[in-house]
């Protein structure tokens, strides 16, 4: 089954009988040129943004440079690390620590920033007033993005800064671009008198986050609000003042009851408390950012988690045109991260459990093509069944046309099917244009289809070397391994999406490429003889520079579309059983031309 | 355009004329009972497994622990840190090092196995004799699985590890199940008296491989190859002895020639050159792993990255039929990951640069659903555009229907509309059907398609109230609205795959829930009337628990879908589009009745 056979400026003559009189044809094949042509899949990498943690180890792995790690992961940048000190932790608490030099902080800081500078910068527990008196000091010479996480008292009660040290991060606080204090933090920090118990809503926190930002000089304060309680009506009532960013929406508002609904079916309550956060920039109020309270334990390493996940979205987003403190997005992002991954967090230890970190990443099932291997996907399928594949490649129908010894029977009737497999392949390339998006995609299959149906003009022509008219070959019965092979192609295609489609199409494109190109290199070992063979033409057409572009670019189109929308293992699974099963009708439709099976 | 609209045993009866004979239907509508049920979306998140790294701290974040976390993450297992060393380092060369006291060391490892036993640990850097002596004596206490990457030497050729320390090791081999040395580490472990440059080939790798294993006592020997060059009639020769694993197949086998020419396309060759990783278990060869080199000097870390890769991939699939050290497919997918993280990695500083950890992970676009949040998709796509879907859901048409005030001719024209997109919305259900892939989601979309043909007869009802006889609603033209919403629905599900059936039906059925449920308060709250409203019947049906209950099975579907195989950022976007245009259709359809659109 011949795709995409057109060479460059081939003019076959054939005599054909039309009625009882003899009819001389000439088919000019034209040149396929921009057949599906693109540009290459990329082959490099995208670098991921630098994002670099300056803080203390948990060794339970769900606080400190850990959860920062793993955040920053998750967002998809590039995660070092500078340690201020380690400690001996887990869920239930924090057992020992064990401070960091001040001088080996600062060298851990030259040996990152020396190689390469970070975009964005998240500092958490900083340990000691010397280790925070270095990093003012040395900061300024930095031109980056600062965000600090002041850890003053662990989410276990155990306090991680002494008195001094806090009192020294008012030097650093200048060089702070963003500043993500709690609200006991915020009361500590901007010197308020106010007792936590004290606050009455949301406008003393409205007031303490601008105070905050005041008294420390950071340019911009996140005040958390996890540790308040604010009704849906005092959130409302300013509605018309201040931006109000819902993270999941109001579910209280009345567009909504299905959901209600739903949730109720399932046993489960919509919770009234809200939690909100204040941004603050330039003593000016920017966004409230509104969510429901998660019911969990599992709140370890909340404050790290959303500093370095803050430091990370805004390193993977960088506006030039926006200024850092007024991007919302960078903190609805941070925020809804954190919101999810405490409530999908899964069980872990004894105390306050860890957050999930990891629940917005999903695990590709093929590498990304590189300069390694640049075809991942075709790898995978042609090895994950490697028998099966040569049977098809190597099937003794191929070997013997090779060396001549074929049946010129078996050929005939292989070629009369084929015309046939060639109406239903065009067919699938024009449902390929029928489930494509763009006009791009539609001209690229239409243009496919058109050449298949051209093509089957060459195999009348063939069949008029072998005797056989274009009337007989109309009339010749779909065989059942051409029928099951052929409908089994249109079917997936049809039931499928475009991927589908591209896969459904691909075996029969890349095998007769792998058979073409066999048998050129029999030839010239002496396996196989070309001069005088019966099925010469044949065998140079899918060797030729022609057909070889045309697999080339299947190839690039297939590994650009896994590449771009990566599969899940389990949709990689699905792709493949569609591979082999066409590998499958492949080998069974040599074997009906060798065995005559109609 | 009322989907799924069956209440249980209703029995509407309705005088009809036939020609001009009137005569008496009873329709009675049985209980729609099953459609679509299934399991509950879970929401109780899978608890990752746990493992520990017991190793050195690299500020570069290329190597030691913060290579092992992001291996583990990359894996989907959840990680812990010991730390036993710091250093400032980046990707030219270690800076300078800073020792963490042993007894710190073994209180940060009760800290975390007191709380929650790892399944697999790894050991890497271990920085002093006391050190290793304290794990020797503290790891017999610990059930579980270890992996130990001698760290002697870095990349960079820093010296990481004192003789004394070296020694020690052997104190701590008893209790270590996988041990993976390169060459050099080998020689030294060995106590061979070899040179590296002496060793002839793979006959002298797998002795050496054995040498390690028998003089260390670890259970099993990975001996890593990379130090080293193998041809392939090397290996070829073992090719009965052992299980030869390609990790890429064989590229130079003869049935792959088509991704031989497509490599040559893009001006990159085959490696020649290749790498062997040999696996060994109580003194005997288990396998060999074959792939070719890679070129690249991103290799800091490869050590550490390969030894957390095997805990992970043991952590995630221990199995209780097959010895540790002869489970081929763990070590094969580390050995892959690591191959394919060095050949995707990114450039990063002057030096030796990192791993590219991060190339197997996708981001999801949407949060796993939780009992916080248990639709998310749906959160999302309402609040994706929340005045579209308000417009739909709180049209003029909706609010008159309820207070009774919608002129009757409007309802009308509604009506008969409607009966034409239910046709339609048949059809798609019937098309979903043909889109599934197994016997029960066939039957689920079929029970639909049926009980939407049924509910048809009930429009036929309802007209004949309004004095609209089935002749009439049949032979009605199908207003543009009516055509460009149910011709939307049925392409966008011809077009793409069943996900998309599911999307281009999802608003009819939500939006109408939410109509339903919003027309019921409105009653309660005495802004629409029920009782003397001629829409009665309407109102009652779609607030009805039947109807509910479809809207319910409905939601779960979607949320299953996407949680089962979590949407790329790209392709969410893409479904969110369809719900878009979908919602807006839905808003023209009330327009047409209103406006009496034809």
């Amino acid at each position: 089954m011949p795709p995409y056979l057109i060479t460059t400026t081939t003019t076959i003559t054939v005599k054909q009988l039309v009625g009882r009189t003899a009819v001389t044809i000439a088919i000019t094949i034209e040149k396929m040129s921009g057949l599906l042509s693109s540009s290459p899949v990329p082959l490099e990498p995208r670098k991921a943004p630098h994002v670099l943690t300056i803080a203390g180890s948990d060794s339970g792995g769900g606080a400190g440079i850990q959860a920062d790690l793993k955040t920053i992961e998750a967002f998809g940048c590039y995660g070092t690390s500078v340690l201020t000190g380690l400690t001996a932790q887990n869920t239930k608490g924090v057992q020992a620590v064990h401070a960091v030099p001040s001088d080996f902080v600062i060298q851990q800081l030259q040996s990152v920033i020396e190689d390469e500078p970070p975009i964005a910068v998240k500092l958490g527990m900083l340990t000691s007033a010397s280790t925070i008196r270095a990093l003012a000091s040395y900061l300024p010479k930095l031109d980056c993005t600062t965000v600090l996480d002041p850890v003053i008292i662990s989410t276990s009660g155990h306090h991680l800064l002494p008195e001094d040290a806090v009192e020294a991060l008012y030097d650093l606080f200048p060089y702070v671009t963003f500043l993500t204090p709690n609200i006991p933090e915020a009361i500590r920090l901007s010197r308020t008198n106010t007792k936590e118990t004290e606050l009455k809503g949301l406008a003393d926190m409205l007031q303490l986050a601008k105070d905050t930002q005041l008294k420390t000089g950071a340019k911009t304060v996140l005040l958390k609000g996890g540790h308040g309680k604010v009704s849906r009506e005092d959130v409302l009532q300013y509605a018309g003042q201040y931006e109000i960013v819902w993270e999941e929406g109001d579910e209280e508002a009345d567009t909504v009851d299905v959901l209600t609904e739903y949730r109720s079916t399932l046993g489960l309550k919509v919770e009234k408390d809200l939690v909100v956060d204040i941004l603050v920039t330039g003593e000016e109020v920017v966004a409230l950012f509104v969510g429901r309270k998660v019911d969990s334990s599992s709140t370890h390493g909340t404050g790290c988690t959303l500093s370095s996940a803050i430091a990370s979205a805004y390193a993977t987003r960088r506006k030039k045109d926006v200024p850092a403190g007024k991007d919302i997005e960078v903190f609805k992002r941070a925020i809804s991260y954190t919101q999810s991954a405490i409530a999908s967090a899964f069980s872990f230890g004894h105390g306050h459990g860890p957050l999930n970190h990891a629940h917005l990443t999903a695990r590709r099932a093929l590498p990304p093509p590189t300069k390694h291997n640049p075809h991942p996907f075709l790898t995978h399928l042609i090895q994950s069944n490697l028998p099966l594949w040569k049977s098809y490649v190597r099937h003794p129908f191929v070997v013997q046309l090779g060396n001549g010894t074929l049946p010129r029977e078996c050929f005939e009737h292989y070629i009369k099917q084929d015309y046939h497999y060639l109406k239903h392949y065009a067919r699938a390339h024009a449902l390929g244009a029928y489930k494509a998006n763009t006009l791009a995609e539609i001209q690229a299959f239409s243009e496919i289809a058109l050449h298949v149906a051209r093509e089957s003009e060459m195999h009348v022509a063939y069949c008029a070397q072998f005797g056989i008219s274009r009337a007989e070959l109309a009339a010749t019965a779909e065989s059942s391994p051409c029928a099951a092979y052929a409908r089994y192609v249109v079917d997936i295609g049809t039931q499928g999406d475009i991927l589908d489609v591209y896969m459904a199409v691909a075996s029969c494109l890349v095998g007769y490429g792998e058979v073409g190109l066999w048998l050129k290199k029999q030839v010239e070992e002496g396996n196989a003889v070309l001069e005088g063979n019966l099925y010469k033409k044949w065998m140079e057409d899918y060797c030729g520079a022609e057909f070889l572009a045309a697999v080339n670019r299947g190839i690039e189109n297939l590994e650009r579309r896994v590449a771009e929308d990566p599969p899940s293992p389990e949709k990689l699974a699905r792709l493949t059983a569609i591979w082999h099963e066409c590998v499958r009708l492949e080998s069974r439709f040599w074997d009906m031309g060798l065995n005559l099976i109609h």
